[in-house]
């Protein structure tokens, strides 16, 4: 018991340490946080699913929009606003034909994920993205962020399901 | 302690009545055991995504196929054939455009899951579902599992997919 209460203990004072020294909001060099994500999130394609989409024209999509356990429970409950904590990422990839699923049918029906294309995500922290509806958006293609200009398109578009909480997905029962 | 420990020996004495009571295979009456389940796995909703899914023409489908955990293990490592425990859960739902995104996109591309159709198992147990390449086939509409009739067309299709252990849906990155 006392090795556990140290442990406790320890984690406890580690987390505090490192409160202490995360700025509150905004960066330590005093500039404005950004309202993207410079850096994938941990973890997430294992996280659970919330529904799929396909995108038909020019985006060609077909994928499927999984959230934390933050993400999952408000989701499933039907919650609004989305909780501090909140991590959405939608995976993208080209919406293929599935020329062996097909060969199965016998005939040209069935369509897959392909190539994977982009994955997106939207991080609620109510106060550091403040300024953009309490959501920090992020892009990833071939691992790499979208540039400033092309992230500063998602929250204008986001605002338009303000109903939702600037978000499009609903839950799949 | 002393608490924790009988705990753990009452769960275990349970456990294992359990298993001294149910069949090794078969059913407790001689007859053999059905292909298909007539009960819904539990907590499906939860498990993790493996894919999406898009069937065109009349099923006009769209969906996701998730996994429990030996599954999606198996799924991400590309283990063939699927272990023994392995549960494949297929959640179709009608492909409906969504006025909404389409109203913010300003063009009629965006298609998510309307209402739900079905949803389709399939259970790995080399002795239970020998007859049937190892699996076990289940189909639910409403609650309601599929006749037999329906149930037996399961297997001749999905043998046509031996090179992946009768599984059409492949690991989306």
């Amino acid at each position: 018991m006392k090795h556990f209460t140290f442990f406790l203990v320890a984690v406890a004072t580690i987390a505090g340490l490192a409160a202490l020294i995360a700025p509150a909001s905004g960066r330590a060099d005093g500039q404005p946080s950004p309202i993207f994500l410079s850096e994938i999130p941990q973890g997430y394609r294992d996280w659970k699913w919330i529904s799929s989409a396909h995108e038909a024209g020019n985006l060609n999509s077909l994928g499927a929009v999984l959230g934390n356990d933050v993400a999952f429970k408000a989701f499933r409950e039907g919650k609004l606003p989305y909780p501090d904590g909140t991590i959405i990422v939608a995976l993208h990839y080209r919406n293929v034909p599935s020329a062996e699923n097909n060969k199965v049918f016998g005939q040209a029906q069935s369509f897959v994920p392909g190539p994977p294309t982009n994955i997106q995500f939207m991080v609620k922290d109510s106060n550091k993205y403040a300024a953009t509806g309490g959501w920090g958006f992020g892009h990833f293609a071939d691992g790499k962020p979208g540039d400033a200009a092309f992230m500063k398109t998602c929250f204008p578009c986001h605002e338009k399901a303000k109903a939702s909480d600037l978000v499009f997905t609903h839950y799949a029962p």
